[in-house]
């Protein structure tokens, strides 16, 4: 693909473009897989519906992250392709402000991938990350995607993993786990099942997951445990859809503007 | 990537993996670019909102691109890498049936993948391919993507463009071309551009085509003219926003059989 330089500013949709390099060099730089690809262009459907911006709903699921990340005794964030290229950075920030480990966890494993996305982490400062020499495996997951590591995800009790697959998802409640997931879909199986469902771009999640722990870090335990008996994770996916609906519906009137062909 | 055949038969996307399986194939063959991947996973996230299915506003534009394009004098149907992936043969069938030519005609222009998309068509039996050797500009577009041919795209009435770019459809709209396109997105400009917009996946709208075009071969002029004059685009893409939001509504209910966390 040539570069996006190629591509005029004039373009309407350079902005997204843009964004979209990130994973595109993501898959140059052998961190990324095909199929990451794809999982971004669906990100951008989603994205484009709820209006590409961070929904009043989406906000309150942050701020529930956030206490329960703060709360969790062994956290995890969980690292896969995607997560690698657009926001390596900010999954390292917010990793050390809450004194977690990361773990390279990827839909396609090649031991080669899982090291470049380590490699890459630690190129941002990474000081622990776990995934490459896994030691344990997740019950009811195939082989390849069973793998998980003692000390990071196979003992955490709440992992943060964005863009996360379904069946590990849900393998991931069933151990007991609590699961904060970020995911543009509000239906998918991933949504449906984790314990805080964050429907949001992963580029506007992690700035403000990163943002709301600075805030709420020097917060009383009881007041952390407040947002999270109040928080209702099927309430937040209803109110997400509510949002597409509702950017659908404004959608009618330019629509009646156009004159038929 | 890994096959899909890694893939276990259990999970449940497991008949959009395959699907999907087709695209990345094309990139393998090197007939659809990487960006192809990210529209892919842009049409799987809309078709999922649509059901993943032909609704009953995609069959009325089916129709009335059938009666287009039995009734264009010089149509042409233009295939990029996506089509040339996911929907060879038929693209050469429909052309067959139309007396149509073929023109190859993609976002990011490489000379070589140009060839290599006229030999899969050629491959599939397809006669008149243009696109390796353009003698002619689209007013309005940069460079690279201007190329067009004469005989083929350039001097189209009606021009059949699954998948085109925003930019490109509306240039081709201000030739005084009628352009029908398929595009799982009803708000995408190119929806809101073209002539006849099929809000339909390309890999059930091209058999449809096929059908509908047998079917009508033998009608009077005046019926097939009957079916344009009474088609009002506008009202089919408000109809295919209107089902995305009864699909989405339709979602409410599993979501309140739901218990929260």
């Amino acid at each position: 693909m040539p570069a996006l330089s190629d591509v005029p500013p004039s373009h309407p949709r350079y902005a997204s473009l843009m964004t979209r390099e990130k994973v595109v060099e993501g898959v140059e730089r052998g961190i990324t897989g095909r199929n990451g690809l794809i999982a971004q262009g669906r990100g951008e459907a989603f994205d484009y519906l709820i209006g590409e911006r961070t929904t009043a709903a989406a906000a309150e699921a942050e701020r529930a992250a956030a206490a329960m990340l703060l709360l969790a005794e062994r956290p995890v964030l969980s690292v896969n392709g995607n997560a690698a290229a657009l926001v390596p950075g900010e999954m390292v920030s917010l990793a050390k402000r809450i004194g977690a480990p990361l773990e390279v966890n990827i839909f396609y494993r090649t031991e080669e991938r899982v090291r470049r996305i380590a490699d890459h982490l630690r190129s941002f400062g990474a000081e622990e990350v776990f995934g490459e020499e896994p030691d344990a495996a997740i019950p009811g997951l195939d082989h390849a995607r069973a793998k998980a590591t003692r000390g990071g995800i196979f003992d955490a009790d709440v992992v943060f993993v964005p863009l996360e697959d379904g069946d590990r998802c849900e393998a991931l409640v069933r151990m007991g786990k609590r699961v904060i997931t970020v995911d543009l879909n509000p239906l998918s199986r991933t949504a449906r099942t984790s314990t805080v469902t964050i429907v949001d771009n992963v580029v506007r999640a992690l700035p403000n997951l990163i943002s709301l722990v600075e805030e709420m870090a020097g917060w009383d335990g009881a007041d952390l445990a407040g947002i999270l008996e109040a928080y209702d994770n099927t309430a937040i996916l209803r109110r997400s859809v509510e949002e597409v609906i509702t950017h659908l519906a404004r959608s009618f009137s330019p629509l009646d503007e156009l004159s038929p062909p």
